[in-house]
């Protein structure tokens, strides 16, 4: 609870416009719909800017079927990511404008419009297998109202087709690079620019790229400033912190 | 390069105002000071917007008074970080307007003026041997012209002193959160602030911290959204990350 | 053997009232039953104050049969855990009365009535996807004759909905907090309590979670007193221990 | 704030006899003292059962004095562990009553008689070096009032030293078994006994103990049930729990 | 070559009764059969004391029959291991007399017969789930020559069924110890035995048992004295190395 | 851009022969074909000595197909990798002249024919199950002009099986030495010859060979000179690097 | 207590000769001295066939004499390990006939002659500098009266130098192999003798040989069977368990 | 040995002309010298063409300085590595024409001439910190007779730094890349070459770097074909490894 609607409430109860039962509560409970399986944060678009997120991983399409429910009566805009082909044909019998995006495996309902920025986010990847990840990120940062530029395939290995690009990536606000096996990518491109770059290992790779593992380890190790990292194939994470810097 | 420039100088080339061998000096060169130890790269802060950084560790004092040289003779304002005492005592003597801060373990040099943010950067820390990591974010936050704000000692087992600073924390444009042993600080305030979070993992702890792996898998896998993450106790990376996204 | 058990034989020997080979064999057996499979522990619920579980990982449902016979005849109550509902079908066949609970994965059979504690156990979770592992704890507890109380899906992404719980946390005599992902839930809730807190990791996460690795790094590495760990989704430890407890 | 208080305390608003300024402190404040370098938590004793413990790794001996006169006049009783006897000859100039114990590197300050409790924990260890972590236990669990049996050297490669102390092991209420290298005296006991059992693995042990990791996994692992775990070499950790447990 | 041959095949090529080709074939072949995909080394049981063991995984049914068929033609004992009940089903068509042990995943053929010893292996494992490591390290030994005594399912939970059996375990002239989990069986047995212990970790196990990682450490760290480990899961190995014991 | 073709055209520009946008698009774009999901390199062959490869791994045939149409057209030899049959049989029906490896799991188009080599490079493996990606560098190579020659199964344990075939593998100019398990065999050959040797670990092995990094372990630490490493089961990287050192 | 023993021991006091407090006595108490900081096994000799070893490593040099007053009070031999040049000066001014290895930093003590086996032990190391480690398992096994034959720096990098002495090799009833880097000559050895062969790793290298972390994989996954692996750096534990089959 | 020359051999004693213990001795004997610690091996340049190389780690001075007696002896050049300063002081004494390279730490005696290559191996680092491990590579290199390039601190944060020196590393027959922290300059240079490239990671860096883990692992990843890796800091290996190509 923020201290100034704290102040006020207090001052209500001391002048006996507010009763003591009812201050309790709103000190107490900070809006969250309570379903059998989850506890639906209602006030999260207020507190962190942002409507809660529906992670569809271990989640049934009946669960989130319950929780899209609650949020559309709270006219909150839905992102639901890791949500399979096969879960998706099933919500999308309750929910008739729900958007599947596959290669993302996003689900997305808009319940109120939001502006468009006009800078926008470039995501930048190393190979053709990094795109799911980076078409969740994008997915991410568009629902969330941003403006983005993808380029992708532009491995250290032909650097050349990185800086045939620049230009864009360049002239972006905040620039994710996404990249597995070893992950130069994010290096090479945080050299390059001046503006924050958020950098998704993926788990592309075999042998000793353990699972993504050593992309982290090249991004956080990076000999280039600004970079900051999420975890591996996160491309939601990386979504969402570049809305929030796009925002700025 | 960028592409407006190298436009500019093949029209010159073509208008005959400038020498063929002159140009290609220009594409290749990009501006560094060649040192006998070091290539310093003069051309970094228009580049990156930001000074090059002298990293102090692995060099000698006379390698980083070198170094402060070429950049004082450019004008470029100066950040040495991870630098001891005993190095800092050698570089004084011929660097009279050097400036120490032992706790950070930096230097920096005034070579001009720059201007400082109305928006602040917070810098919120679990424990007291948390500092020495937070006090190299602030000054480097400040070195670059941020506005910084310090939160110290507010970690999760006595949750009521990070609350009573809340209002500092969520005022800040960017909020850096340094936290060792379990690091589940940065879930915390990740869950209470609508700006971005960079979480910096120490080395502080004992047995399986493993020297900060721990605070680093626990910050990267956050379920609270917003977060990214730099390299164990690298407070540098975070003041300057901060920076970039605090001038957005 | 207890040594006053051993004085008492050793006195009935001394005595002529027990026969040499007798005693021997009753210091040597400690009382199981030899299956061709299995020793089956039958005096542990003497020596350990509660029957032998049987661990039906790797186990055929005809060798768990074998067991729950044994320990039938012998009068003992039956916990069965990691049993799939597959080899419950056919364990139902031949133990009419055994009761199986699919979230938790658990079989019952009740032998013997033993009473319910009034001080109870509170199992908090931090999201939906740690509720598997929570119920084979709750069973396992309510087996052994504990109150539970259930607080499932409180998170520190959403700190509000554990706050709003506390109470019921708070007047628990033991507490089992179950998380995966970053697990730092389990810091937050021992920070607030005064009571024994056992925490579990779950393999719930992705990327650098290392199925379950890092919330069990987390909760080893906890600021908050109090805390003791079990291995990664071992439901059934936490529920014996905190009945252990709950108990004392 | 428990919700009595909170409730007690709005009724005072309401009734015109609180202030709402002092009303939004007290609800913001949860009684921490504010020093440079720290803020010490004086309500922990009231919310957690126990003071605040002072550990002193990472910290400089005017630190640790600090805290403890802040505590002393808060008439505490305080316990610091992990203190050198370099630091404990400062501490002890400004703190005529402090108490220092060499193998447990502990400081204890009685500010307050507390009483003794009748039933015992017994703390068990494997070698000769595990002394030192046990120390720390033992010191931290007299400290907090409980009555402690040493049961040490006791290593399963000459069980039938276990075997004569076992009647002391299996009457205690808690029991704490610390062992480094295999780390097995852990399961041992546990298939012994009837009360919770809290391991701590050891740094002792060369090679793939790795410090101390092998003793953790081995514990973490156990086949005995009612184990729970605390981080390598935690002493203070085991001995905290073991308190909470023995005072149920 | 061994040094007697060498010198006596270099006298026979003084003498001239040696041919100078032959020789050189002789010093550098070491007989094997060179097939496809394998050069069968027929002079194993020569140079080793033992055949040639077909090790079946990542082999196909017709390549494990191809080598066969040069061992038979040799009069070579042959043991598989490894081997799937599909890939027995082919094998079997073309070698009537193999014989097939399921639980163990061995295939043996006799073309001729071997002495079985006096003394004995005592084969000990800690659980149910260890029971195919162990067989595949008892038929292995019984294939040797070994007479071999099976004491399964006393793992220190329990200890009083292991001391029921201790008898059979200290008569013995080599003991294996099989078991999963965390692996303490292996100290216990050595702490009470004086002949070799060999101990096979085995992958039984969930979260922190790490596919057989947390015995493997267990065992390389016992206290006990006189054990030596091989691989996870390596039931042939422990088998082999016993025999070479039994046979000293 | 090569110095000498830069200068070429910064002269024509100068001289008005070339254009100044054409001039930049020069400077700029190094040569690749722009598809929806890739960019596909076509001056690598001129810039590195060969054409791009295709890593089948995580591209559909449909991909597979697009690229190498794009290069067909541009009449470079095609190898692909880690192609599974299925895809292959798509391939097939658009690439009539395309061959299939079986083993190696590589697809080859022979756009233009190259010569070979005199010199060849000596592939060496330990055991059978080495053998499919002993055929990855094997076709690789043999793609790239090399001639090989094929020294499988003669790993250490029959060390007489590799002295057998040492003066093949001494008369090659360059040695590849593919090994799973422990992978000894190329400390062994590194010992013997006086050419380059690259080494590749295998996942061949179960238990702590941890997918094939512990012969990538044993291969980095050989205590012979003169061995190289490449990832776990990267036949193609070795092939590669070898075709580089035959060519010298 | 052994089978006949405890049966006799029944006898006895069935007939009235043994008191039944002795006989308890005698059951629990398995002969051990308790020393303030330890409990000696003055049983263990007869238990496991070879007396107590101190293990120098964390004891204080007055601890360690303790324990050997107590051992010579026994008259059982004394071999302490691990025990630097410094601690053994000490140990000196009290037992005038203790011996100190500086290369193996062992200590003994003969307070009763043994005999020496005619069949030998081989040790063999891989490097120069193996050989502390070496001289640890020589000193072991001679003290336990072994004939030791030293075979060292033949490591396969030179694999003539193996050649040259692999007849003392083959002739040894037991072998050591000690290595370290990637420790692939227990690979070798293992393959061309018919003797148990106990493998040690040692922490000689750099890098990716992490402390010896991978010689001990590669023993651990010999493609050589009969190989069986302790500790890393564990000579102690070699000679020990070599001993016991030397004397089989 | 060699087939012509062991032929040769049998023929001489087939022909009377060599004796038979003569012949056994040369067949045995490969050639070293014995000293007490060490067997120095004499032939190995004839076998692997280059002179055996004295790795100083854990060798005493006087160790050294033996070795180099045998070697000069035999007129065979002299590579001494990780050899400090204080030990060639020793060295000097009974070497005076011994050469010491400081920032590599070698050592060298030049007791033959040997040419010097016209191509030439590049020696490419990425930050001032890495140039011992180049050194000691460079230094390698020249002892071996190779023409070297150095191109140090050209890492891809200050990408430009690189490209101004691309056609020195285009030149070269074999180029060197050495870097710590990320590792990325291997991938960015390997995509600009068409000679072999060797990867040496070193331990610079601090956090997750993980004393040179993290660059070894880039360098394995490598999106970028015809990179080869040596263990971490191993600037001779490299050396060693790129003069054996420089040499085809």
């Amino acid at each position: 609870m923020e201290q100034n609607n704290l102040k006020d409430l207090l001052m209500e109860v001391a002048s006996g416009r507010a009763d003591v039962t009812d201050a309790m509560d709103k000190i107490n409970n900070s809006g969250f719909a309570e379903l059998d399986f989850a506890k639906v944060d209602l006030a999260r678009e207020k507190r962190n800017g942002y409507p809660e997120v529906i992670y569809g991983e271990g989640k049934t399409a009946e669960q989130i079927v319950g929780i899209m429910q609650v949020m559309a009566q709270n006219k909150l805009n839905i992102l639901g990511t890791r949500i399979s082909k096969e879960k998706f044909e099933i919500i999308k019998e309750s929910n008739q404008n729900a958007v599947y995006f596959e290669k993302a495996r996003c689900v997305t309902v808009t319940n109120h419009e939001i502006p468009t920025t006009e800078s926008y986010v470039a995501i930048v990847t190393a190979g053709t297998s990094d795109m799911d990840v980076a078409e969740e990120a994008a997915i991410t940062a568009e629902t969330y109202g941003n403006k983005v530029e993808r380029v992708y395939d532009v491995g250290v290995a032909g650097i050349s087709r990185l800086f045939n690009r620049l230009d864009v990536i360049q002239g972006a606000k905040v620039v994710i690079v996404i990249a597995g096996m070893e992950g130069a990518l994010a290096s090479v491109v945080g050299g390059l620019i001046d503006s924050p770059l958020i950098a998704v290992p993926t788990s592309v790779g075999y042998g000793t790229s353990f699972g993504g593992v050593t992309p982290l380890l090249t991004m956080l190790n990076s000999c280039a400033s600004g970079i900051t990292v999420v975890n591996i194939d996160n491309g939601f994470g990386a979504g969402y912190s570049a809305s929030m810097m796009n925002h700025l």
